[in-house]
C-alpha cells in the first residue's frame, strides 16, 4: 500500500524496536539513508538498528561511527532504498514477507512492503528521508548530515546527473551548513583510487568495444583481470560510470565477472535510452539512467541480444566501429 | 586598488563601451564569468564584448550564442578570473596596462587593474559576478545562468573539491531554477569524453610514475602521445583531475608538453600541499589545490626540483615506487 508522508512519519514515531535493512552490493544511497534513519531513531530514545547481507565496503566505514550494533528483538522492519526483494541479499532474503515499510525512491520499486513511501522524482532517497526527518522535527547532527549528504551525493555523480535538480542541490547546502564534511566525503566517494584500479582501468580501456555506430560502449572486467591487477569488483561503478563518457555514446554496458562465472551487467545512459527498460527484459531494473541486470547463460549472447534491443531503439546498425 | 562590491557595481553601471577579457587556455570559469557578465551590460543597453587570446575549444561555444561581436570602440576594460597579466595571452597582452577593473577569485592576484574586485574565498569567479550581478539587480535570464552555472561546476569539479561551499551550491540551485540546463551542461564538462580521449588515457596511465612514499603522483603527456591517439592539449584537464585520484596521493602533477617542446607542470593536490605556493617557486601560480607553472630549461630536472620540494615538505623519501 502507497502511503503518504505524514503516515511514514507516524509509523517511523510510534514504533520501538526497529531494524533497518539497507541493499545488497550496497552504495552510498542505501548506506546513507540507512545510518542516518538508525541515528535519528536512537536520537529518539528507540532501539534500531542498521543491517546489510554483504561486509560493507571500506570506505563507507565512517557512516557506522557511533552506530554499533544493539542488542533486542525487532517488532518493526523498514527497508531503506530498496527496489524489490531481491535486493535483500542472501543474509536478509528471510525478511522479504516480513517489511513493515519501505522508504525508497525507484520508481521501478515493486511494493513487496505493507506499507510504501515511494518519491521517484527524488535524485536520491536520501533526499526522501531528509525530508522526512524535517518534518518530524528530529534535530539533524553532524553524523545524519554526513550520511544524508552522502546519499545525495553518490546517487547523482556528485550532483552531476540528470537526477540532481534544485531541491538536492538546496538540501545538500543546508547538510554542508549541518555539519556534512562534503570535501573529505567527496574525496573518498569519488576522488580515491587505488593504484590496483589505474591498472584495472587500463586494462578494461584495452578491450573497450563500441557498438550501434558509437552510440554504444561496451567495458568487460573479468576474474582474470581482477587477479591480475588487484583489483576487485567495488571497483567496477567507477568503470561503469565511464561507460557512457564516450562521446556520442547514448548508452555504457559494465560486464562484471561474478566469482562464479556469472556477469552482472551495468548499464548508464543519457536521453532518450531507459536503462531500467532494458534491464527489466533481463530480469533486473534501476533507474532511468543507470541500471543492472544479471542476465542466464551466455554472457555475450545476453551481450547481443541487448545490443539487438538497443540498436531497434536507435533504428541502427549494431557492427562494431572501434 | 582593491575596492568593494557597491564600487564595482558603480564602476559597471557609469560605462558604456566595455570590452571583457578572459585568460587564456580558456575554462568555464573565465568563459562563463565573461559571457555572463557581457549579457548583463548588454541587457543594460550598453556595447559590451567578451574576447579571448586563444580559439575557444568547441565544448563552450554555447556560452557565446547570442553575443556575435559587436563594433565599437572601448572606453573601459574589463578583466574576469585573470590573476596576472601573463594569463592575458599573446593576443591581449597589449591591454596588459590598460585594464580598469579586474573581477577575481584568485588569492594570488597580483593586483595588475586600476581597480580590483576580489572574493578570494569564492570557489568560483562566477560566484563573485553573480553576486555583483544580484546586488545590481539586473534580471538573470537563462543564458546568464547557463554561463554562471558553468562557471561554479566547471571550477569546484561539479561541485566536488573543498572549494565548494554552501554558498555556491544554493547559488546553483538558484541558477537551475532560473533556468540552467545542469544535466546538459555537465554532461558535456565532465562526461562527453572522446575515443581520443580514452587512447591517450591509456598510454598516460601506462607511463604514470609515483613518488615521496606513493604521496605524489607524476603523469607525462607528450605531443608523441597527442600524434599517436589523436588527443590534445584539452583533454589535459581530465587528466590533470586523475593525478591526484590516486589512493594516498597528496599531489599529482601532470606534465604536459606543448608544440615548442617546452612542458606546462599542472598541480593538483590535497591537504596540506599548497598548488599555487608550489607553482609560484617556478613562475606560475593559481589556487592551493590546483595551480600551474611553466619551468624553464629541461623538465625531467625541474620536476626533480619540484619532487624535492614537496618530499622536504612532507619530510618523505623521494624514489620511485611504482
Amino acid at each position: 500500500m502507497r502511503i503518504d508522508e505524514n503516515r511514514a512519519i507516524e509509523l517511523l514515531t510510534k514504533h520501538d524496536k526497529i531494524l533497518i535493512l539497507t541493499h545488497t552490493n550496497p552504495d552510498g544511497d542505501t548506506l546513507g539513508c540507512g545510518t542516518a534513519l538508525c541515528h535519528v531513531l536512537r536520537n529518539m530514545g528507540k532501539l534500531a538498528n542498521v543491517v546489510n547481507s554483504d561486509e560493507i565496503p571500506r570506505r563507507y566505514s565512517y557512516l557506522f561511527e557511533g552506530l554499533e550494533p544493539l542488542d533486542f528483538e525487532p517488532e518493526y522492519v523498514v527497508a531503506v532504498d530498496i527496489a524489490d526483494t531481491q535486493l535483500l541479499g542472501d543474509n536478509l532474503y528471510a525478511y522479504k514477507d516480513s517489511i513493515n515499510l519501505c522508504i525508497d525512491h525507484h520508481g521501478s520499486n515493486c511494493e513487496y512492503a505493507d506499507e510504501l513511501f515511494l518519491c521517484p522524482e527524488d535524485g536520491a532517497a536520501a533526499l526522501t528521508i531528509y525530508r522526512l526527518i524535517k518534518k518530524m522535527g528530529a534535530p539533524i547532527t553532524k553524523p545524519i548530515a554526513n550520511a544524508l549528504y552522502t546519499g545525495m551525493s553518490t546517487d547523482t555523480g556528485c550532483f552531476r546527473y540528470s537526477n540532481a535538480n534544485s531541491e538536492i542541490y538546496r538540501a545538500a547546502a543546508d547538510l554542508i551548513d549541518l555539519g556534512a564534511d562534503n570535501p573529505k566525503i567527496n574525496t573518498l566517494m569519488f576522488e580515491t583510487k587505488s593504484p590496483a584500479y589505474f591498472k584495472l582501468l587500463q586494462e578494461v580501456l584495452n578491450g573497450m568495444r563500441v557498438f550501434c555506430d558509437g552510440k554504444c560502449v561496451v567495458l568487460k572486467v573479468t576474474q582474470e583481470m581482477f587477479n591480475r591487477t588487484g583489483g576487485n569488483s567495488e571497483m567496477c561503478d567507477a568503470i561503469a560510470a565511464m561507460s557512457r563518457q564516450m562521446e556520442g555514446a547514448l548508452c555504457g554496458i559494465t560486464m562484471k565477472e561474478r566469482e562464479d562465472g556469472h556477469y552482472k551487467f551495468s548499464l548508464r545512459s543519457h536521453h532518450p535510452i531507459d536503462s531500467a527498460k532494458i534491464c527489466s527484459q533481463f530480469g533486473g531494473g534501476g533507474h532511468m539512467r543507470a541500471a543492472g541486470c544479471e542476465p542466464e547463460g551466455d554472457a555475450e549472447k545476453a551481450l547481443q541480444r541487448m545490443l539487438d534491443i538497443l540498436c531497434a531503439e536507435l533504428s541502427l546498425p549494431k557492427e562494431t566501429i572501434v
